[in-house]
């Protein structure tokens, strides 16, 4: 009899158990019509990646619309030379959905071109390279640019800005890029081709922005040009910007700890692509636990919008997961997590869309402007928490002798 | 002086060519807003794969749209699963751009888990599979169903349609889609889900369908099983249906020479993932020009959305231009092909929501119900022009003996 | 005190479990040097997907190599093509580590070239396409081959073939490929090339091959324009050779049926690349138990060498763990599986020479020859199992009236 | 008359340039046997990214291995976790195929790992990673380890390491790692492991190595946490450790710059990966003929193991045509490049072992010890060649106002 019973109460379970797996949405999208827009298009996709946009725009409309809510962006691949600064992240950053940065040198430098207004064009990625390095003419998989006129051109204008008195000393990449974005706010509006650099918007908005290897890319070349030329002549005593990494490292994590122990509230990130950013923004809960040995439990929402797969070896292609057995993520949270395999050109600009369309404009945090303030906070948080730091002072006081 | 002026001629002649490269549209696009549609979205985009994306909608929108233009349409991946058929390829047929098509066996089995009426359901592709077979759930990726009341329901409910007497002859399967085509229709009409049939929907439209590999599905499992009992019982006489491939490829490849030669068309091809039925859709001019040696050029539009890359040896990711020197794709129309590297899941409903915004519907071409007609025209013409006809009767003629 | 005693068995538990989790060998390779050979350079392999490829290797030295494993290998990709029939396939074949084989029609085609002894080059993928089709040159990726003395002449030589009289009847792949193996192994022992042919190695060794989609490529294509000018000739009584692929769905399942109810041993496959061939070896399992319903539990071990992703929606990508909610797989046994995702040219000709220096030849199974004996079990094992059987019968009994 | 002539000229012509086309080697490799060896193995893939991998080891047999070739390896991806340090990286570094090298921060925190004799596992990817969080276990995917004492205890020891006096400085980070490996050197040799580290290899043989992104990884944030820690304890005196990113810049650049202009040699890459070391290599050339405006070609030899696509966006896939276009390569010397889209777990070792046994050892050239030399001669071209110095200088004189 209770042999029954058990079996009863065992295919109950089962059955529980597989209503479970069977109680996602049904697999009946209505047909694309012309009255369907943008969101209902995404909100259709019901599987594969198209599944994994569509709930990626779903935590963006419920979840990062919160005023709450920290959002860091990461940038890596040929964003800005493809155009997408003018196109979508601009428009993201104006509508309040990206309270920091972080983004390749490359990406950064080829938004100057936007700034000064050197043109980039539409091309082809079949050409013949040896004879665009006869003609002149420099190329990003399919876009095309003139080297002397564009790259040079750039690269001049440039160095007269790196010369300027306001670059004359020790930074991060943060306040180099918040005095780069000035400038060029003030030459974008000059030009008036609309909002096209993402420094400037980044000025604009108060929105802090790092690149974690400053020396990699052209705006890194011509720094240390610079400084090779001061040295060279003398003249170190006037031209004396350098990038400290050490700064920013400490800016970015900051801005996560005050989100999540002062502030209560919650963080989120939205990485473009790998690479380096992807792992400079997400190592700033690490930075936190880990050195500065303060409690914490990781990021709480991702969304990875990338082409590398984990199997690969790449960071790039390291998912939310992985991520949470470094406490870079919240590993009770891993279910707001999203990683699409898609190409960024196209799903960011439909994420972009999705959030303008469902979300009301949130309140800039303009955290730039909140550096030195969260800069105390890191440091309160650190002497108080850290139960290394007596043993930590002692041994860089033995330096003294 | 003459070297002056030959050196000024030459200079003249780099800048030209220089200008040539440069001569794209300036990657400038406006922000995305509230206002943005999905045409504007694609417009906007203008480099890497979504300026692929971009390229081919607009090749649907001036080419593609074309009346004397007759479009193929290949399927493969999990596309039905996915419900692809009813957001966006029954669409994209009743629209008038799906002339023919060719898919996996499996993309049209899963069809009929939407016009029977058993639901499948959006799930996670992370789950214990061990799990989920204990429980009697079937996945595919993130796509889960019941084994027993869909998958073998659908198995139950096929096997009454196979028995039909309309299916007990040889034949391809284009009429045995058609014939399938019909019943599916009733049966959704019935059901008042809307069109959610692929099947259904070719058979309202008369658009032929192909599967290049009948036996490899389980619709293909089904007709064996039943052909099998029919042996091990003696009916034979009476389950009488045999899929010959064959008639499939002679079938296809006279809708292609139809359209090039009788009607002095254009011939165009959207190729969705790789695999066989890409193959099948493409060999159908090499089965002119090589097979049944009638000159002919090639395919004059195409576009392949895939995720497969050319190096990595499978046919998937073939281009165009590998096509051409196989006489596939006519090479001097390689302008007007375009291969996106896209996830399809995402890059087929765009496709279609851009058509049908930008483009009025197309007059069906019904091709199904001509191919008699297509048939004849193809015996006519192998037998004007394959100078080895002769030889090859003689051969033929010698198993008499 | 309980408390105690409970947290410190909690600790000893979560200890234990840390310890599972790291209990795999450490991660400490020896160097390369002049001494390390093929096997010591895999079995060094410990991580990504190196460390998928010694796994793979293990489980052929350790599992595959039984007599009591019958293996199957399916190909998709240009294998054939690249040469990997002479340098790899081939000695695999010959070790008695193929028991049967699926593969696209254009690896089989292809393999005619070798056979015929007509030359393949290695060449560039990025050459002029149009250039090449204008000067009558055929490119698979990097592969150069003639048009005219090549293909064509492939084509020529092949007609010739399919007008003999052992051709002419209804058949399945595997007969056809047999008849077609035995002319190849005369031809290649007259060009004294060596051993060149997959299709002769596999009549000689008695191995079955089926391809799932045999109207798709150059043969399905020449078998169907004799079948369209036996027609347009009315010599149709002369030329019978027809495909029936639901014959080699059947004919595939018995050896899997066989292998596992008739013999007690165990299956295994190799599948390198995905596709139709990927999904017709697996589909066996699926055909014993879905369609004819005879209880089974899936294959017992999984290769798989691939380079699409799951998440990609191809039946390329799909791994084990999704079969088996299939029934494809065996769910107990998803340990031993391996997906590795590699480039097969290279990791294809590793795995062979690491079999072929890890372990003896196997007894060639020589299943070709017992299809009649299969086809009989087959029959025997459907009609005792299904429980559908009576009325199935009765469904096709109706189709008298 | 004149007409047929014509004709049969261009005839000839166009059989010549078919012969080309059809003129590389015949594909038609011998068997894999018991006596085939990895060079054998190697040298008989005849096509695809085997091919690829071919023609990589035939460039470091026949180009790298000369005496007056420059080498950089750039790494990116998980390749010291997964141990290819010493399996493979050191010996290729003891062979003398490695003159400097970039890598991401990761490669070189992990690298610590080994020197430190802590253990990293063999594991799974498809693990509970909220229970690994729980247990303290940390996961880089198939590769475990111990959060508290691996991970943390890793940092402890660096600590130790970064406090002491030959780091209190500005530096490079080739300066950097040099005082680090000097002492992974010691611990090496009592750990008695055998060669184990990365950077303990460079150390011995004088190889310079950077990190373009120094602040990104555990080794850039523990600086920063002490730097973090100084600040607050008004330590800064004593804690003087600085990274400039600009000294790294100019370094590396020095380093290509002689082995051109100076000792009139070669220069050729090893890019394993992609990301930001990859880039920082390249931009060498850049550096030279853009920034520092003195005439120069680019790197004569390239060889890149990558998974990228360059469709993607990411610099990771970039290839060397479109690095032409930069000055990053020399574009007459395309063809003595190659790019390979394979795994890198697996082509790394194949290159090592292939290079290891068909060359001799070449000569280290110690580029470390030789960095002042460098570096003034990095300055003498740069005076003597920059047209735009004395307009720089008076830019920056303009400062002291």
């Amino acid at each position: 009899m209770e042999g029954t019973e058990k079996k009863v109460a065992k295919h109950k379970l089962a059955c529980a158990n597989k209503v479970k797996y069977l109680s996602g949405k049904r697999i009946l999208p209505g047909p694309i019509s012309k009255a369907t827009d943008i969101v209902k298009l995404i909100d259709n996709m019901d599987a594969y990646n198209g599944g994994r946009l569509r709930a990626a725009c779903h935590l963006l409309r419920d979840r990062y619309s919160r005023e709450d809510v920290t959002i860091g962006l990461s940038l890596a691949g040929a964003l800005t030379p493809a155009g997408l600064g003018p196109s979508a992240i601009i428009p993201l950053m104006n509508h309040g959905f990206v309270d920091w940065m972080t983004a390749t040198g490359a990406n950064m430098y080829h938004d100057l071109h936007f700034a000064f207004n050197l043109p980039m064009h539409r091309g082809s990625h079949t050409v013949d390279d040896a004879d665009l390095r006869r003609k002149g003419v420099t190329r990003i998989y399919d876009i095309l640019f003139d080297y002397e006129d564009v790259l040079m051109e750039t690269d001049r204008r440039l160095i007269k800005i790196l010369v300027r008195p306001e670059f004359q000393k020790e930074m991060g990449t943060r306040e180099f890029y918040h005095h780069l974005g000035r400038i060029l706010n003030e030459l974008e509006e000059k030009n008036k081709l609309g909002e096209v650099s993402v420094l400037a918007a980044a000025y604009r908005n108060g929105i802090p922005v790092f690149t974690s290897s400053p020396g990699d890319s052209t705006i890194g070349m011509n720094v240390a040009g610079l400084e090779l030329l001061a040295e060279a002549s003398g003249l170190q005593d006037l031209f004396k910007l350098k990038i400290n990494p050490s700064i920013d490292v400490n800016d970015s994590t900051a801005i996560i700890l005050n989100a999540k122990k002062y502030e209560k509230g919650k963080t989120a990130v939205i990485l473009i692509g790998g690479g380096s950013p992807k792992n400079f923004m997400l190592q700033t809960e690490p930075q936190i636990q880990e050195v500065l040995m303060i409690p914490e439990a990781g990021q709480d929402y991702d969304i990875n919008v990338t082409d590398a797969r984990p199997d690969t070896g790449g960071l790039s292609g390291a998912p939310p997961s992985e991520g949470a057995t470094w406490g870079k993520i919240d590993p009770t949270k891993l279910d707001e997590t999203v990683t699409a395999y898609l190409d960024v050109t196209v799903a960011l600009p439909m994420m972009v869309a999705y959030v303008i369309k469902t979300t009301r404009p949130k309140k800039q945090k303009r955290l730039y402007d909140r550096g030195q303030e969260l800069h105390r906070k890191l440091i309160k948080s650190y002497l108080e928490n850290n139960r290394e730091v007596e043993k930590l002072k002692g041994l860089i006081r033995k330096l003294i002798v």
